[in-house]
């Protein structure tokens, strides 16, 4: 279903409905733009962590306006053992609701647009008939707005019916126009004199402007009684106007507050841009992001995420899935060993025919994210003894999936995790190389040509991390000497990167027993480089206090299957 | 007519026909924003000096994109007595040309956005079909890569036939695809060894993504002459592809090259964009600008610009027309004493009914400019005896409103002068306010209720310009005593500028003769707070020099009769 400017009042509580049956929500958005700094290969850099990745993303990714916006909710129905869905397309763009409120500026990235403009993307409709919103901060402004000027009303008579936005002082009167000004003051006193008279009408008084000519203004004596009347009328619509204008921010608090699975397909930048755009300015890194996540800041997704992309590279399913895209995903997962799942949009929701596809559509790339997890669900289920069919969002068979984003081009970190520490998978092997800008690719083979496959991850137009096949080959100290020739310097990147770049230098205690991550020697070494800092131990203890409060009793029961793992 | 991506090269060559045959241009841009900082009331401050102005709308409004280009040529049908108009309106996209060309990123308004939505503005024809532009050093990078790989190829005839991009080295065969590739080396040989032969097609071996399964690589032998028939083909190709790339910036060298009149209303920031977007950055200084305008760099905008807003609100119409916003001017110059102008489309061009108005929409806005144009050239001719009623774009009596831009909103400098140093209008009586951030207009007024009618230029939460009706109620000295309480601190503002604020301190030489701002003694008084800056003079010189040459011999004659003011 499409939901517009004009039709967003009427289809709200259908939306909301739909949350509130559902099993589990399935999201998707497309945005303005991907990247106002950096190519999209160095902003995804293979060896960046999670923080890392995070900050980049964070600045150079959230001026971009999140314009539309995929829902589909899944109600699973025991009896004829089906889904069934309702998708929501929601157009979203952020209109000034009056004179005083924000004027957002966003920016738009040519490539983006162009390839939603060749998927026949409608940019007309999001411009003309895109669905306002208000974050937190701008809808406290604007109810602080509306109780000033409603305790003025209260307070001082005489001051309810000054007019808002009052700054212009006594003027004076033109020549021409004292005369009408004069028999106005008249006529009012008139109407004060003469207590028959109710009311009394202006003449219209702005002469030249063609669309005012018909608009005048009515004096009315009005008593205590239809005056409180009037001051309700007033105050219902003012609260009419103000629900208006936090518009679509509506339909995200009714996702986060129902407590719902939610899925999407390389969801990162999506949970980001929603934070952002209808909560609150991004954290100022990871760990402030994951206690936002966590419902210290009132409840927001203090639901569960889970991300089929990652899902879909993690054991079981890595080995016999190729292919992650969204597209690609959904294909595979009709064929066998998957099943296709049993899926049927409501009465009255249209159904989308995934053989004629409308990939990028929000709404469409939301539901086959929801098809995705449901294969990938139900097939879970063929590893239990015996077998079940239906594997649902609340089994504990998901739970290892849950709150973990999938980052995409990083080699050796599957994800960034909502619920604990980053991983720290071992760089031994990584160098860092700085070099003249002119050289390619074809130039760093060549130059490590003595040491087999190497992979290369552009930094910059100087620098890159060049990862060795065997660790063993990178022996410290031999680099600087024998390779400083050309302007080319080279370092393991593990110590170059302590002081200039941020590895998620956080060390857990060993032995805790309730850090997964403990159990696998290879994250849980000491690196003599990194000294847990300060904020790094306070992280790990928020950490270990989030996990006490919400990992599940009885986790581990279904880890005994499979987990995801902490390297690929 | 419309011009987009798809029709833009089967007609451009309309568009410059039309360019050159006609007496005068009219242009108009739509923007996808205004100001990305300070509010527009805050942008226009009505004391900025045209170089302020300069710098606030380089720095504030150039992130935006010019994406509707309105173009309208006239030309005179003397045996008729009419003119023959032909209008374009192109829609702009910045579509990136290849993978590594430009990735232009461009902010978008909501208010803008919105108000053109408002319009009826069709941003999928934009977005979907917008016609591609280079700037000039775009251009020439991209020549220079073409050029590069032709030398290449044509010096080492080994390196011809190398892919482009190729920063990759050689590959390891995985063992499924070692047969395939043996195979292929096989086949080759084959063909190498037999005479023959001609060519060899390959098997397509791009198995899995359907829609490459049709396409597969033929190998065929060619002789020197083929060779270099097939080299003459891709260089066509290759232009023809650089052709496209250049897009729009083509129709704006054809106005730019054409020397012919082009008017614009209130044409400063559409002067700005077309510059910046289709040329070259802005550069530093309106002394720059200038320059760059008059012909110093190649030819561009080498013509002459004339704005009507600004020739609206001068003498002899500025006691006639009271609005001069476009649609009312329009409306105004239909009425006695001005004529409606005979205007018709030329044939197979459409024609606009002004009575429904089209207005921003770019065509019709230039249309309805060079209408303007046109009654207000006309009206001049009834000042000469004998009246004439039909005055052309070549005509001296126009010439006084030539390179000079409208400056909105600047009470007393009327104009940012391309044709020499700007004005200075005295301020003796403008007061440098700053005060509390909770301050209001109101609260100014009472501040200065003593001083009858005053005139509040806000530039920012905490600061104004005041200025009072009578200069002599400005003594220097007196206001920092008097007023220094409420964190309120008031200083005349000529003082407060020099160091803080560039007012234009650029004087000129009194006696020399071809400065025609030296007749009046109100903007030749010396400033003893303002010494000319090495600078100013350099561009004092500069400017008499291009004034020598450009000056045409009995301009006073026209000035004869009337002239633009220096002040308002």
């Amino acid at each position: 279903m499409e939901v517009i400017r004009s039709n967003f009042k009427d289809n709200l509580s259908k939306v909301c409905e739909a949350i509130e049956e559902a099993d589990f929500l399935a999201i998707d958005g497309e945005f303005s733009g991907i990247s106002d700094g950096p190519s999209v290969s160095a902003l995804t850099n293979g060896f960046d962590t999670p923080e890392e990745r995070y900050q980049k993303l964070k600045k150079h990714s959230m001026d971009f306006l999140l314009f539309q916006f995929g829902l589909c909710t899944f109600k699973y129905d025991h009896t004829e053992e089906k889904y069934i869905m309702k998708s929501f397309n929601f157009y979203i763009f952020p209109k000034p609701f009056n004179r005083s409120s924000p004027d957002v500026k966003f920016v738009c990235q040519s490539s983006s647009i162009d390839f939603l403009a060749n998927q026949g993307f409608d940019f007309n409709k999001v411009f003309r008939n895109g669905i306002p919103y208000l974050n937190q901060e701008e809808e406290r402004q604007l109810r602080e707005q509306y109780d000033e000027k409603r305790s003025q009303a209260n307070g001082a008579g005489s001051l309810s019916y000054i007019s808002p936005n009052t700054t212009k002082c006594p003027v004076t009167i033109p020549e021409d126009q004292k005369k009408f000004i004069e028999k106005v003051v008249e006529q009012i006193e008139e109407l004060l004199k003469n207590e028959e008279n109710e009311s009394l009408e202006l003449e219209p008084c702005t002469g030249s402007v063609s669309e005012f000519k018909e608009r005048y203004i009515v004096i009315s004596k009005v008593d205590d009684e239809e005056r409180k009347r009037r001051e309700q009328q007033k105050q219902a619509k003012e609260q009419e106007e103000l629900n208006d204008a936090v518009g679509f921010s509506r339909v995200v608090h009714a996702i986060a507050n129902s407590g719902k699975l939610v899925i999407g397909h390389n969801m990162l930048l999506d949970v980001m841009h929603t934070i952002h755009q209808f909560y609150c300015p991004l954290p100022d890194n990871l760990v402030k992001l994951t206690l936002l996540c966590f419902n210290i800041l009132n409840s927001y997704f203090v639901s569960r995420l889970l991300d089929t992309k990652l899902m879909a590279s993690t054991q079981p399913f890595k080995e016999i899935i190729n292919n992650t895209s969204l597209a690609e995903l959904e294909k595979r997962l009709k064929e066998i060993p998957f099943s296709p799942p049993k899926v049927e949009s409501a009465e009255g929701f249209p159904s989308y025919d995934t053989s004629s596809e409308q990939l990028h559509e929000a709404g469409y790339d939301a539901y086959i994210t929801g098809l995705c997890f449901i294969s990938m669900a139900n097939f879970l289920g063929s590893f239990l003894s015996p077998p079940k069919n239906h594997v649902s969002a609340r089994s504990k068979l998901i739970e290892p999936f849950f709150n973990k984003l999938f980052l995409m081009r990083v080699m050796d970190i599957p994800y960034l995790n909502l619920e604990g520490p980053d991983l720290q998978p071992k760089r031994d092997h990584v160098l860092h190389v700085t070099f003249p800008k002119e050289w390619k690719t074809s130039d760093l083979y060549q130059l490590f040509s003595a040491f087999g496959n190497i992979q290369v991850s552009w930094i910059d137009d100087t620098s890159a991390f060049v990862s060795l096949s065997q660790p063993e080959q990178v022996q410290i100290g031999n680099w600087s000497r024998s390779f400083r020739r050309n302007k080319t310097f080279i370092v393991p990147a593990r110590t170059s990167t302590v002081g200039k770049r941020s590895m998620s230098p956080i060390q857990e205690e060993t032995g805790s027993d309730d850090m997964e991550e403990g159990e696998d020697p290879e994250y849980n070494q000491t690196d003599s480089c990194a000294e847990p800092l300060p904020d790094s131990k306070k992280r790990a203890k928020k950490f270990k206090k989030i996990k006490k409060e919400q990992v599940p009793a009885g986790k581990n029961s279904s880890n005994e299957i499979f987990e995801v793992p902490e390297t690929w």
